[in-house]
């Protein structure tokens, strides 16, 4: 019983500071965009075909979190050239919105358009921390199985849109689409679903073209 | 600063219900294997084979651990037909030693002589909590990539075995052999590691051949 105390005292306190990160996203007119996964779905992939599809109209920032390693800081930096920075969480396994304004602080959100967040690669806890980000962008990779939507429910339902990723394998994986989305429509109603695969370009220009729109309409 | 304490005292007291599991495991003389990865990185379908390979010799219980669902518990009883319970976490990233206790109660630990949980999948927070297991079996999904060890270090320090997975598609995804157990030699200077892919029964054989030895021995 204490713990679940602590714990809402926790999701409070973060929930107070997500207001912060608000106003300096509104402030400075920046959409902040979280991307959430399991670990290796493909996070980092999808940014380096994203970013390109957008970097010709939006000043791009890139907010990579890791427990340890600066590997995808630097694969983002040199696939696309934009504002990066890397994260440590010093073995925690979520972002705290404290965190989230101190990485954009470290980034620097003066001069951009749009930041994306690239959360620890975990389908369980960041799902209960606010960032304090516009969207929540969560990925499902193909070989982890059409099922995941079941079991880490709150993922899916705090998520504004699905990727599905690597969807190049799907007949190797014996993942089947519609089940996919049955499955994301148990816990979400209303977010929606893009089916990409970062290696052949499939999917990404229509979620580009998604996310362009959110971020004009911000 | 004050989370940091919480946390620590959570620890510890899990540390203190560790001795009481394995009080139980080592009077019931029933070996306890505490199997950890990623989602969907193949802990129920390498279980689906290795108990087969094991169960002339011993008597098997799984408990299977989600947040919601009971697919994979139901799975292991169909393919498998040995004494499986499915326990719901209530939300919770990992098990707790208090969870892990009253899970082998409910299982029933008498007339068994190895036990298999599948833990939550994440990457992250089961690696901090003991179990009160005799071995930490980690899964590393090909699909993942073979740079995981560098990014998720705990999880691979904690580790007494690494099962590398879904050994058929390592062309696909560019996954290394020795990279991948260098990068595991980083975090980990002992634990065995082994390929298999749980679709052709790669590498199956070996594990269980080295699961035999130390469940002889207990």
């Amino acid at each position: 019983m204490k713990t679940v105390l602590i714990k809402e005292d926790i999701l409070s306190r973060n929930n107070e500071r997500a207001k912060e990160v608000r106003a300096l996203t509104r402030e400075k007119n920046v959409y902040y965009i979280n991307v959430m996964s399991s670990p290796g779905a493909g996070k980092t992939t999808l940014l380096t075909k994203l970013i390109p599809a957008l970097s010709k109209e939006f000043r791009i920032g890139v907010i990579e979190a890791d427990i340890d390693s600066d590997k995808d800081a630097l694969t983002v930096e040199r696939e696309t050239g934009v504002r990066t920075i890397q994260m440590h969480t010093g073995g925690a396994c979520h972002i705290t919105c404290q965190m989230s304004l101190e990485a954009l602080e470290a980034l620097g959100v003066d001069g951009l358009d749009v930041i994306f967040l690239e959360n620890i690669g975990n389908l369980v806890c960041p799902a209960e921390f606010d960032t304090g980000s516009d969207m929540n962008l969560v990925l499902l990779s193909v070989p982890e199985g059409d099922d995941k939507p079941l079991k880490y429910p709150l993922m899916f339902e705090v998520a504004s849109a699905v990727a599905v990723t690597k969807l190049d394998v799907a007949p190797i994986f014996d993942f089947d689409r519609e089940r996919a989305v049955k499955n994301i429509r148990k816990r979400n109603s209303c977010a929606d679903v893009f089916f990409t695969c970062a290696k052949s370009g499939d999917g990404v220009a229509e979620l580009a073209e998604y996310l362009r729109e959110k971020i004009k309409n911000k």
